[in-house]
């Protein structure tokens, strides 16, 4: 399949791997680049030292032996509260692609664009897929209300928005948000879709740093078993464990937003996806983790995808 | 296009109008079959003896010069508290199909397969639609997160509800929630769906016998303007308006099951949808609204996703 955003990011295949928190290090994006996709590196999770390093690595592990390198991007929260620095090493590092979030679009786009950097912003609404496309960014992620981690607060579906950003914006769109399958790969091109960003399954094949135990959990988890919770700070998806059966408790009694943001701490994603705390740790996972069974590579998950 | 729920039900398009409370009388039920597609009369809000009145209106509006009636159905909520005698009328009255929802499939699978009728019922996850096989029923309807009115707790969307059912039962499936559009119809197929129950587009049409200042007030709303509420009762998606701020306040403040009871008080519904109360009515109708945005025939929607 050749389409524009095989050719703005210059792949074989229309799939990007999600950028991740505590997931998608350098071994996650370059797999999924080496396998014709295109890998993003998730600096949510990342000291801007770090960042650099999994750049660099990534960088290394897709030059061929002519010297090209194949194309590869970073994921950037631009809420991030190093953001500043975060952005100057992708600038110095010349990273060809990045991937914003959680955010305005129209802060870092033109510098971005200046130095030759493709921009795309994820979204959650079409008032904000138009944002995107006026301040100059060259496609648009689209994610829906089952995918996994933060999300919109409007709590459209990807049935739902993916049609309705198709109409409201004419740059390229991918669509992401419980894509895992052949069949709903498949589905998000009939509802407009050029693109699917896929993060569950890939956070839960071979080479995502995620702890095996996490992804053990996650697999085949079973209808039901994530629940959008938190809506009072950021809305996020977690995977029913102690921890979010206290979020529930708390919220149902109608705990405030500082109840919810002492309840949750610091370091509690780290904990669940890349330690392996099952019981009190942040599981944050899509729907989509009903359809991931087994353990299987990047290549193997876009070889399944696009045959 | 033929497939199983062409030939299970005797239409020509595989594509269902749901059952809708203060909706789908006669009038769209007919519509709805006349033009190929199969229409359901929605008993949830009738007295037995209106929907014994609908049923015939119904019946003659769809019989033909030859005497042959066109497939129609009606939609029984299996909680109806006078179930027994919407169960006796339909036996009656000879109804050829009927959709259960919101109860067991396997109470009343039996004596309405012994009458000869054909059997479906709506389900919002994997495990119950494989109740519904081993109960019998002829097809199951799946139903996601984005549907208007009553929901299911897992809030499993379309999007991944479709491929997760389709993988459990071998009976043919139906997709509900968020269908609207030509694009979300082709999608609802490559989920692995054999057809579509189609609610909110049908709701808002010309002969829904909803207030039209309901319709107005639903077409083209907004993404985010309907909520999944009233958790701690039945989980209810509706427009946003004076009653539902309301919800969202007491929700917030962690109000109990009583409280939620007593602010719904009796007849909302009613007052809303049947009534035009657009303030402090129930306004019930999927996210897939934001996606119909002209007044229409139940034919002319028909054409427009089979074309």
């Amino acid at each position: 399949m050749k389409n524009r955003v095989c050719e703005l990011f210059g792949i074989k295949y229309p799939v990007i791997q999600g950028g991740m928190v505590w997931c998608s290090g350098w071994k996650l994006a370059s797999a999924v680049s080496k396998a014709g996709g295109l890998g993003l590196i998730g600096a949510g999770s990342m000291h801007p030292d770090n960042l650099r390093h999994h750049i660099q690595s990534c960088r290394a592990a897709l030059t061929q032996p002519d010297g090209l390198v194949l194309p590869f991007g970073v994921n950037v929260p631009l809420l991030y509260p190093q953001i500043e620095e975060i952005i100057k090493i992708i600038v110095e590092e010349k990273v060809p692609i990045v991937f914003t979030s959680a955010g305005s679009p129209k802060k870092w786009t033109p510098l971005l664009k200046e130095h030759g950097i493709k921009v795309a912003h994820v979204v959650s609404s079409s008032a904000f897929a138009l944002k995107c496309q006026e301040a100059g960014v060259d496609a648009v992620v689209a994610e829906g209300f089952e995918a996994g981690g933060h999300n919109g607060r409007e709590e459209t579906t990807t049935f739902c928005l993916i049609p309705a950003v198709r109409e409201t914006i004419e740059i390229p769109l991918i669509a992401a948000g419980g894509v895992a399958s052949r069949a709903s790969y498949n589905a998000a091109f009939a509802l407009g879709a050029e693109g699917v960003q896929i993060g569950t399954r890939f956070a839960l094949c071979s080479e995502s740093s995620a702890h095996p135990a996490f992804k053990t959990r996650c697999r085949g988890l079973k209808e039901g078993e994530t629940k959008l919770l938190l809506k009072k700070l950021a809305p996020t998806r977690l995977v029913d464990n102690d921890f979010s059966m206290a979020v529930i408790e708390a919220e149902s009694r109608g705990a405030s937003a500082e109840e919810l943001t002492a309840l949750l701490g610091k370091g509690r994603a780290k904990a669940g996806i890349f330690e392996g705390d099952l019981t009190t740790g942040e599981l944050e996972i899509g729907q989509a983790a009903t359809m991931v069974r087994k353990e299987e590579t990047a290549a193997e998950i876009i070889a399944d995808l696009v045959s």
